[in-house]
């Protein structure tokens, strides 16, 4: 049996991730390719709990450092748990944010720096890489008005941070995406169904899907 | 005014270390030294949050790797939040383990090893060390019996870990102990006052308090 892909879908608040990691997981099923949707912080009942703190803190709010902390952890057993197990079963894994996302977040904006995101990522998840990351580009003016239309409930600790802290994130999203063969820039500014036919363009180009 | 000091205690289960952590307070209260007493994992609500996730684990229980960065996540929140302030302002902070616990118990005895752990301390802690770190060290027999004198709602994830384990962590103290001059190990094989009269000559040793 072939072992599954990994493929992460990275991306700021409102970029449409989630939306675009359904219609890939579809399109794969209509393939015939066995896939599961999945996400970060979460995808496992223990990262799932982790997921809660870390978008509801008690007491203060986390400082930078915690928050890193907490990002590894709840990764390091998404990763040892489901992902891995799955790849192993033949089963392709999407994955709404991963480790990128920590860099972006935590590393660039928060700045904590990426030699400190990595260094957890390898104590955690023994550094593991996506076989593909697809990072959604959407220019900031249309994402805030696409957050605009979500219902207040949605804000979290983090997702509700200033407009500055969020450039950086897209920022170091692309910088860091720029020195990486295996990150796909996708420009999200379209319908979702132009920006899933531009994921299936890439998706298809590399692991050789018949179209 | 004078910063506070920072006194952990470390040890095993069924070492004492709670015990000894109030009457230590207690005594530096009596010699006029403002003093507070606190433990790890917690000391703050969210590390205290993060504590009931470790001990009482949703889901399989945690990885080593998982584990290990929670334990820094909730160190780094203590430290930050409680610890550093508090010491700021004069006061002494006994804390019931810190760093050297994590190094014994997920470094060697869960055999991730003590650069790992010492990575993370540094980035979710800048590496604190206390100015004083008292080691208890018990028979493992001895601690056997005081164990199952505890009640059986005492029993945790980690706590209820095999012999083999727990031996583990007393030669991970002890070996880390040796190497480190503010690691005062005291025998912990006798009554709880004649093992405070043995902490307290250490600490007005290394602090000059008037006995």
């Amino acid at each position: 049996m072939n072992s599954g892909r990994f493929i992460a879908l990275e991306g700021g608040e409102g970029t449409g991730k989630s939306t675009q990691a359904r219609l890939l997981v579809n399109a794969l099923a209509a393939a015939e390719i066995d896939a599961v949707a999945t996400r970060e912080p979460g995808g496992t009942p223990g990262a799932e709990a982790i997921r809660e703190l870390l978008l509801h803190p008690p007491g203060e709010g986390w400082t930078m450092e915690a928050e890193s902390l907490l990002f590894a952890a709840a990764r390091a057993d998404h990763v040892q748990r489901r992902i891995l197990p799955a790849i192993a079963d033949g089963t392709w894994v999407v994955c709404d944010r991963f480790v990128d996302s920590s860099r972006a977040y935590q590393g660039g904006a928060g700045k904590l720096g990426d030699a400190a995101v990595q260094a957890m990522h390898e104590i955690g998840s023994h550094g593991l890489r996506p076989d593909l990351v697809i990072l959604i580009d959407a220019d900031d003016r249309l994402v805030r008005e696409r957050l605009a239309l979500r219902d207040g409930t949605r804000t979290d600790a983090i997702g509700g941070r200033e407009a500055d802290y969020h450039a950086a994130v897209r920022q170091t999203f692309l910088a860091n995406a720029r020195n990486d063969e295996n990150v796909a820039i996708i420009d999200g500014d379209s319908t979702p169904e132009e920006v899933h036919s531009r994921i299936m363009q890439v998706v298809t180009r590399k692991f050789g899907l018949s179209s």
